[in-house]
């Protein structure tokens, strides 16, 4: 079968770490790789927001905050495209009759609430808008933002279209929280055939009774990604491959 | 908004444990709920299996095999749509171009691999055939075997349609292996509306040194799903549900 | 297999002429049917959009915006839940690589162009706003408005996730327009279990050389849909089904 | 936005007629294209098959059967990929509580009906068999042949997963029937961000009261796809596109 080759010169970036599991890579070809930003919304990244109770110490163990930053920032500086996916909820959302734990929960807490997807009445500073410091990224030319997720993953927006309709076929995959969307977004994107690495610790998770979130995910994230690796890792990755 | 409401009679199972999450709990209306099963295929669950050396430990622990073959058993007896969602691979599979870690391992290792679709030529006994004390079960007129899922969920393959084709709503899941096939088995489920309830015994994980594989999905099942159940609690409320 | 009965009680809607094909017909359980309704914009159904000039004699014809009317009306007085899929484009969508025929199109004329996701600008009685007369049934507590879809179906929306979420099973569909966006989201709430009517004369479409875009999606909805219904019909149905 | 360029040593396909629509064409990058087929089975395709009666005369027409020919063996001749989407039922498919016009016409005249999914029994020479003149192609090594869709469209398998495990991101697209699966199929690898050209003279369909439904896809084909052609001009593009 007639296949693409890899040119030798394209970057790949592998899981450092040998945890007996095959590390397959991913290969950063400038013109197919795109950054992926899951919910960098004040209701995870703030400690005003109102799952910080759970989710502030690993956001702040984790360096969360500043390492979606760096991916913003790399973003920006080389115009690597950059796609956020969002996470806004309804009055009508309140309404569904099947829940999960975690759905039940961000209702009865109104986290990622919006007045109305034509009505931005409040919505400045709320917990569903983005953290301060990235708007000024989010406004640059090499960001999509998609429309909002509405349980955890992609099935429900238009990341997967958005992402193929400009040729990209891999992925380096940030943002909240690290077992629901995100997870849920690399799960996703895996089985629609991307090529997914995630930044590890451009990610946190809650901590309850229920579990460490971030533990579970980052379990998983070994399992079924392509790679894992650090911020550092995926910028300086980035920069040899976006910086011709 | 005019809505149906759950009759009072309704069997509901609910999360045990207080884990200071939500627990929404999953409503037995015995017509609309089904049994979902996922590969309860030799590789995982035979000593012989190819997975054994990873997941023989905790299939062993949580008594897998026996708990899964009692959700077979209680819908054979009582007639309770059973849905199998099976894993297979073909030799056009060996050849992707993009893989993960654990699709890159079980192709290395020929996990559940066939000699085609058309061909049953060395299936009987494979690793890719069913546990042999689950056959007489498979065979029954309640259960519907869907075509095969290709990485971890069911978007490569008809388990949603078949579901949703009986008008069932809600599924108790369990089948192998836990972080991988079942967890992504229950995100996608409930990324398409159903209410899910996860039966944690009747599955199992891999142990690596990339983590417990059980321990991550079952943190992960207590955030998500609406209810998470033993075997014994998933017969028991099935049982009052369709003893009609 | 155990599963649920049709009341007897409860409507059924069939097409009425024979045209040789099975008319298996669409139950109207009230609590498990909704309207749905596409693309209920200005571009489309205003004689100032931009598509008018293709779409015009055949809205005309069918007296489509009346029609379109008449279901948000009985929805509105019946209480029937109706979902509204709408379209809008923002600037990132105009840089696809890869765009079908009408794709072009909408992009090239500017067709349900917005100047931003989280921006209102110049949004008040633009092409992408709705039909002006729809306003207050679309502001009604019964109805939920979905995220945009972006190609013509709702693969891309959480259209089928907002209809699972109330236990919704059956559509009477209508909107605009019959061969893109109406028959795309017949087609995938089909492939996704749910039983379809199309109500025929709540549609409209293009008229080119190209072919009569109406005329080739009625012949499609009768090949493929549970029932093709007029709105006097779907009205009436709606009106024994809900008014109890 | 960084964004891959087109050599101009590309081929292009575009619709030759001007119908007053835009005309994108669709760009055959060797590494980067393949063939789609759907359905050349028997039940379509020979005159023993159950649908013969209402397709016959325009498969005679259009000489589908020896178009889609031609695809296969300028795949097989030059390595192209080549994708086979078949469409099987199992006596569990009779079950179904919700189906469409022609869902049920197929049920009701046994379309497609196999014993079962890991039985072979009666399947060889039978409708759901591939039509034998196909048999060395689809033996071939560039062929995949996909799991079965359930309704119409891609959704229920595993075509877009086979076709992006490969890098696959341009489709032309041929098969059975010309209104149904093949542009359900169009309509979905849309969706899903493809580039599909149709190749208008390798599909045919009904024609029944209800009407053309060869006519209301080519006119379909022609609003939706980047590109509608002739098989003669589809291997003549291949040809200039992978005879390197």
């Amino acid at each position: 079968m007639t296949t693409h080759e890899t040119p030798s010169t394209f970057v790949t970036l592998t899981t450092r770490e040998d945890l007996g599991l095959p590390r397959p890579g991913v290969t950063l070809d400038p013109a197919r790789t795109a950054i992926v930003i899951i919910d960098p919304q004040n209701d995870f990244l703030s400690p005003d927001g109102v799952a910080w109770g759970v989710v502030g110490a690993s956001v702040t163990e984790n360096r969360t905050v500043e390492n979606i930053e760096a991916l913003f920032e790399v973003g920006q500086r080389l115009q690597v495209p950059v796609f956020v996916s969002p996470h806004y909820y309804y009055a009508h959302d309140h309404q569904w009759l099947i829940e999960g734990a975690l759905e039940k929960l961000m209702h009865d807490i109104q986290m990622f609430d919006r007045k109305g997807a034509l009505s931005l009445e409040g919505f400045e500073g709320s917990g569903a808008d983005w953290l301060e410091r990235y708007e000024p990224f989010i406004a640059g030319d090499n960001v999509v933002v998609t429309t909002p997720h509405k349980v955890y993953g992609p099935e429900t927006n238009d990341l997967v279209l958005q992402l193929r309709k400009r040729g990209i076929t891999t992925v380096l995959l940030g943002g909240m929280s690290a077992n629901l969307c995100t997870e849920s977004h690399m799960r996703e994107l895996i089985e629609q055939g991307f090529e997914v690495g995630v930044v590890a610790d451009a990610t946190a998770g809650a901590r309850t009774p229920a579990g460490d979130a971030y533990a579970a995910a980052l379990t998983n994230f070994h399992y079924i990604a392509s790679a894992v690796v650090s911020t550092e890792e995926a910028v300086a990755g980035l920069e040899r491959a976006f910086a011709r």
